[in-house]
């Protein structure tokens, strides 16, 4: 094989390995001579123009391989992605090669200018790009089929031959951030500009959301405090605090936006032009025009689509829901049995008795989300998007739902039909704490025990062995391919979703949840770094300008929690003991009064600006001179 | 004067006047000389390089000039002003002259490829961005003053020196039009392409919105009718009926969007660019650098105009809705005082009496409607805005809550506070009716007939003299400079607007509503046409791309007139007798079934796409074209 690496320049002094490449074992010498080549080949020939290098491992295998570029094909890459970046004057404009000369921190080389998640980004963008020319199957295996512009590495993943892509880790870079994110006890804001070059825009904005959304609950924490401490019950004084969480929450919602343009803004990326999105892996369909490309792909009915949406998933979906409730219901019919039991018994056993359906409960709803995340999973899959956000933002949707009724049902119940709110502000109390520890323990600190176990066994096998390959390298790779791989910002930000439920919906009832949700996000902050540099493989970078479907999502509940604290505050005995004469007077004021608040909401997210006033003249100066620049042509 | 007239090419054989300009008579012949020279001075000495002739008049004034334009220069202009065209391959795109050659209908000239509303745009266009470069002040007149970049033709407007600019009707053209649009009697569409030929797109829209909406209405008028002919009382005909009314009006509403996003498509305005917009003539401030062009004009702080919007004008606002509320409790008195002396007496002069109330309060609101009208003008001038197109929204707003609440308040009165259904029935007749035959005698008849009177004094007038100049046009401009002006569309969008809050906000109560509305708009379609072609100067074409705030303002009345319904049907005997028990059951269902029937509508809104799939497809098409044509460079 040796002979085809002879066009490579295998003396290039720096090479840098990016991205790390793993074939299944025992894939075919043919068909890893062609990828290989395909990688490195001219972009005239249809190659990606990187360099490869095989990785030597101890047992002489030879299905990784190591990813580099030089600085120019990433400079050029950066230009291809359309990165934006700061100028010298300041502002921030798309990256041309042509105009390199203009930007600040250019210094002739990629290393400086471009961040390492960057680079990898480029050369993920790049392999995914590498397409089939007149090929009409992978080399080697003809079940794998191609066409003309088919991505090859995707063709490659579906059918099993590449294993996987990933980013390495920098060891160096990772110990600063390590050090300067969570490695010294500090009072301060998080290193979010280190995390973003280092981890890309996508996770820095969940971090940065993290932070500011602990940040937005101090003020609801602290008012919280003074109600638990005095045991306040006055209805004006709850009134006072639902009031001011409802339109706080909104605020912080709008003032979020702005944050999120301001940073996103820094970061180049608000105003990074979307790509044309390629079809997502899983896509199937007859091979057909694209009417927007011109260019041979897969097509499939959009009416289709939106039958098995709208006829099997939405019943589907609906069914599960009542199933969930239908679950709910025999937990409470348990619950009373139990009670019954206990009443009469009034033994030991008894008394032990009265956990039983709690813990049944707690059992039989994990095992619900989880079955139910395989169905979305599946059924999302079965929808057949073309488009990967539009397969997510389905999935995120039904999860969603799912996962809402999953958690709040029960307090929905407790609420509004056995009108206990003792009861409720317990369950409430349970619920968020327990599930908060469970969390942060399933979620962080096992996998971390769990990967350290395993390095320290890796460690040890490597060190029995003795080769003159350089062993840091190969050990790296070897260690971070066997790491788990981060599936996205999905699970951060529905336990963020469900905590924020858990602080609005029943605000009212149980002022105290801001300040355990404030405690727990700081612990949050501390286990998801520590999840992100320590347990998983480093992911791709994806560029986005903002938190997606999730700020829709976090609105809904705002929304539907001016429903509930209305209603909560209308069944209060003190707001009861207002109206002593017409039950009917208080619902109609209590109805007036939600209607009042919801017109308040809406009109606030109205007048409140989306971007800063710098920022609009910021875009508004750029349009401008892109205006100019097309009539000077 | 003839002397500077000598370099502009008077023997142009194909001079068509497109646009007239008055000047105030006595303007001193320095300003005039100069005013012209700038017009047909060449681009690169900072001229418009336009066609200008003096309209030579009965008495010799030359007061009027006419301009118009060679096919090059308006062929130039329109890639300036970024007009988007269809292609020889049915893809609308930016015209540039360059590539004119791939442009469907483009024959060499503009005639046949630009229609006469678009030169006339072009020329206003060409002619608002003529700039002051190194005077000081406009010659003659040392008040007037000017900096460099200042646009003349508004400091010149503001000044008084420059009375009026307005496009010329094309006889030829205008007959066609009214032939096929109002000409014959027939049932069909209007021909929406012809209209937006003639009178831009803004106007187009209008027409196209007006037919759209009375076509949706009609849905609702059949199901209105037997409501009125079998005169069904029965509770669930009432819900069903208000339950179709309230998805319905959400569907049209989504439905325009769409409709709306083809007809603009077609028309090359859903894909033009913005134009960067300039400050509106009253706009004024001391002299800086606008942070975006980084040139030269008046800024005022956006602190101080948020200071005069929240701490004058919205104080001022709701001080004019509570006198208006008050005026109405004045006549709920007055009409409850006429009552009273009915039932005492019994005479005829006191059943005469029981009118009186009515007709005051008709009166006053009128008045009040007129004042108000005045003072939001007056103020939200004062609040002093950049743009016009902001200036238009503050109005718009602050008129419309002003309306709704003068028009609605006292059916509101009647409906939860009287609970009288019989009174509220007749009065939303009343109201509807007699508003909308006052509206079209006064909006179109009335103007009509005036200005058929001064056309035939104008004809006697105009035989009386001999002279030799061409008589026809000399008549024309006459006629047409002392024409009204058609002040824009808000009129004629808040008629609807108010006449959609009468068919949806009770529609309940009224199902017959939508019957009356069906028929006045059919009217209204023509004495509109009327208005538009016989009474009003042919107003400048303006590209838009939607109904801007009107689309806001009827999804909102649709959202309110889910919870008056709501309330309406909770408060129906039938329903009431339904709860016999327990009015609280009946509340909270009521409430229950309002939020239902919101969230329904939110999710209706989200799921329909704005645009067809067609149109979605075409757009993305463009900007893959783009984002490869950026690559390819």
């Amino acid at each position: 094989m040796a002979e085809s690496w002879s066009f490579l320049d295998t003396s290039e002094p720096n090479f840098r390995p990016l991205v790390v490449i793993e074939l299944a074992k025992g894939t075919k010498e043919k068909t890893v001579e062609w990828f290989t080549k395909r990688i490195v080949d001219k972009k005239a020939n249809g190659g990606a123009q990187l360099l490869v290098r095989p990785l030597v491992t101890e047992n002489g295998d030879e299905n990784i391989y190591l990813v580099g570029a030089s600085d120019l094909r990433l400079l050029l890459g950066a230009e291809t992605v359309g990165l934006v970046k700061e100028c010298k004057d300041n502002s921030m404009r798309t990256f041309t090669y042509s105009s390199r000369k203009t930007f600040k921190d250019f210094t002739g080389d990629s290393h400086s200018f471009l961040t390492m998640a960057e680079c990898q980004y480029i050369i993920k963008h790049e392999l995914e790009n590498l397409r089939a020319k007149d090929e009409k199957m992978i080399p080697g295996y003809p079940q794998a089929k191609l066409y003309p512009g088919k991505s090859i590495v995707r063709r490659l993943l579906t059918s099993g031959i590449l294993v996987q892509i990933f980013p390495l880790h920098d060891r160096e870079e990772l110990k600063k951030l390590r050090h300067s994110w969570y490695g010294r006890v500090k009072v301060g804001f998080q290193p979010l500009d280190e995390i973003r070059r280092y981890f890309g825009e996508t996770i820095a904005l969940y971090f940065g959301f993290l932070e500011y959304f602990t940040f937005a609950l101090i003020p609801m924490a602290v008012i919280g405090i003074p109600y638990y401490v005095f045991a306040w019950e006055d209805y004006d004084k709850y009134v006072m605090f639902a009031t001011f969480n409802l339109l706080w929450s909104t605020v912080i919602l709008e003032v979020w936006k702005r944050i999120c343009a301001v940073m996103t803004y820094c970061w180049g990326t608000l105003l990074m032009k979307r790509q044309f999105e390629e079809p997502r892996p899983g896509f199937h369909g007859t091979l057909g025009i694209n009417p927007i490309t011109g260019k041979e792909e897969p097509v499939y009915s959009s009416i289709k689509r939106q039958i098995r949406i709208y006829l099997v998933s939405l019943p589907f979906v609906c069914l599960c829901l009542y199933f969930s409730l239908y679950v709910m219901m025999i937990y409470f019919d348990l619950e009373q049995w139990a009670l019954d039991y206990h009443k009469e018994n009034e033994s030991n056993f008894s008394s032990l008795m009265l956990f039983v359906p709690s813990i049944i409960y707690a059992v039989v709803i994990e095992i619900m989300n989880r079955i139910y995340r395989y169905a979305a999973e599946f059924l999302t899959s079965w929808e057949n998007h073309r488009l990967e956000s539009s397969y997510q933002n389905h999935l995120i949707l039904k999860v969603l739902v799912f996962n809402f009724l999953n958690c709040f049902a029960s307090l929905f119940y407790i609420a509004f039909v056995l009108f206990d709110m003792k009861l409720l502000r317990q369950s409430l109390a349970t619920l968020l704490i327990t599930s908060q520890i469970l969390n942060q323990f399933a979620e962080s600190l096992l996998p971390y025990w769990l990967q350290k176990r395993h390095k320290k066994r890796m460690k040890k096998r490597m060190c029995s062995l003795k080769t003159d390959v350089d062993l840091s390298l190969v050990e790296q790779v070897n260690l971070e391919r066997d790491m788990g791989t981060y599936l996205g910002t999905f699970d951060d930000y529905l336990e963020l979703f469900l905590q924020f439920g858990y602080v609005s919906l029943f605000s009212c009832v149980y002022p105290l949840a801001a300040v355990f949700a404030v405690l727990n996000n700081i612990t949050e902050i501390y286990s998801d770094a520590l999840k992100m540099c320590r347990v998983y493989k480093r992911p791709f970078a994806e560029p986005t300008a903002n938190i997606g479907v999730w700020q829709l999502a976090f609105e809904t509940m705002s929304v539907i929690s001016v429903v509930t604290n209305c209603i909560l505050i209308g069944m209060s005995p003190q707001v009861n003991a207002l109206f002593p004469d017409s039950k009917m007077d208080l619902v109609l004021t209590v109805a007036l009064v939600e209607h009042l608040l919801l017109a308040i909401k809406f009109i606030m997210a109205f007048v409140i600006p989306d971007k800063p006033r710098s920022i609009q003249i910021k875009l508004a100066k750029l349009e401008f001179e892109s205006l100019e620049a097309l009539k000077q042509q």
